[in-house]
């Protein structure tokens, strides 16, 4: 099935303890795309870029199948920048500088080839433009994923309130599930906020590993232990592509394929850190895709 | 098959967010035979108290089974008393009184009656202590399982040096594998400390799970995500119990096995947590264990 994803393009500039880059492609959209490039055929996006976006990296979306109809370009405008440096322990990083540029009057706009998605991954950017999108789409996609931050429960709250209701799942780290919930217990935090609209909700929990809640339903998929983490930049957003793009393939929301849906997005992000920001996850065969997925049926499989 | 465990016997007085405690039964040895004893009957402990150490808690674990035929009993001495109090995150405490008292001088005797233990427990004391129990036995056990500490890879390094390549099996947590190995990727630490002689390595993340190492395998085990975490004492000594038990009483130190008995270990660590002290896992049914065994299958069982 088809699949949407709506969210940043940028440029990154990374610091980690193994080196750092000049500016590379970077965004939410363009992980989640990807990762999902590997999934499904029919991975639309709708972003927007400055005119001193390189074409050479939109034909390297063109080339994952990703159809760029929806990434409008702000010719006299400037791409979204962000550049962070992280810690030794690679758990936490700093911003060092954002330049929202064109992302400041983010207008997204859908084509009308876009219109029969049926899965949304509302990648993360300020509620009140996932609201707009949630709108100009004429019928409600079958299954909505919502990616949000600190940021927006900090200072988006009631446009995030009105937004929660309104999708299938939502994906969070276990940070943000303890701010938004004001409970340190996962298991409550997760209780209280399907409470706010979500009937399922992912807390990623980075290098522990991810958990699934639906109704009284848990679900945890480990991260798989890995001898280096080279850089954790858009892990989190290849994890969803690879799980929402999992989803459209398969076209099954049960709480079973979910977490088959899970695992593949665990899969796909463990790739994802192993080098500088996409350098992995452009160049997977599915070979080395089933091949990752079998090292979490490995790590996680038990008998009793 | 039987089980030997050597550790502490102590008092314990204890404050978390929930409550604070008087001194209650506590020690590593304490929790792990009772532990055990839900999974084997030849429950043989080796341990030293004071003369202020009540009748009644020694029968409460002869009540269990537990052989207490090696628990000294010092008349003129006091039992080892710990006290500490949790932040309120449940994963970080201070000690706020340690007096070691009779454990000051602990020597342990192995009654005859012991002589044929198959699985040996060294449960976290000094590795001086933990050495002497080996030198002790006339016969090598089939599976030896070492716990230890930061205090004594801090000051009693060369000590566990040489302890390590004697044991089959070491059980630490992460900050512990870290410190051991130097290194903070805990794939590589593990190959490090395992390097060092055990076979097998388990390392302990707490509410993150734990992890077991053997050569190029390895197996993760999730925690299970409770409501509420009342007193996380004892969580790892209840863990190596439940997993050194379930061991014994299959006589199979296969891998595969191992997986299983991580399981076990986890389940008595969850009950472990929901009470004060040893208040959780002196009541347990079979029951409730296999109820509690199958959670994990639910929480970690996935279909690729």
């Amino acid at each position: 099935m088809s699949l949407l994803t709506v969210g940043s393009v940028a440029f990154d500039a990374l610091e980690t303890p193994f080196g750092k880059t000049e500016k590379i492609i970077g965004g939410a959209a363009t992980y989640i795309t990807l990762s999902a490039s590997y999934f499904t055929s029919k991975n639309n996006l709708v972003a927007v870029v400055g005119g001193d976006f390189p074409a050479s990296m939109i034909e390297l979306l063109q080339d994952h199948g990703v159809n760029t109809d929806g990434l409008e370009i702000v010719q006299d405008g400037k791409t979204f920048f962000w550049s962070g440096k992280y810690h030794n322990d690679m758990n936490s990083r700093d911003t060092v500088e954002v330049q929202l540029n064109v992302m400041e009057n983010f207008n997204p706009q859908i084509p009308d080839n876009y219109q029969d998605c049926q899965f949304l991954m509302l990648g993360n950017t300020a509620p009140a433009i996932q609201n707009l999108v949630l709108e100009r789409l004429h019928n409600r996609p079958k299954f909505v994923l919502l990616d949000t931050m600190n940021l927006w429960i900090d200072i988006a709250l009631a446009d995030l309130q009105v937004l929660l209701p309104k999708v299938d799942c939502l994906t969070i780290n276990d940070e943000e599930a303890r701010m938004l919930s004001g409970d340190y217990s996962l298991r409550r935090a997760a209780k209280t906020i399907m409470a706010m609209g979500p009937k399922t909700l992912i807390i990623k929990k980075g290098e522990h590993g991810a958990l699934l809640f639906q109704g009284d339903d848990v679900f945890f998929c480990p991260a798989l232990p890995l001898e280096e983490v080279f850089d954790p930049t858009g892990a989190g957003d290849t994890f969803a592509g690879g799980f929402i793009g999992y989803l459209a393939k398969t076209n099954d929301i049960s709480f079973e394929n979910m977490k088959s849906a899970l695992v593949y997005g665990s899969a796909m992000a463990s790739f994802c850190v192993e080098k500088f920001g996409t350098e992995r996850i452009v160049n997977l065969t599915q070979d080395e895709i089933n091949a990752r997925v079998q090292e979490f049926v490995k790590l996680a499989g038990f008998q009793i």
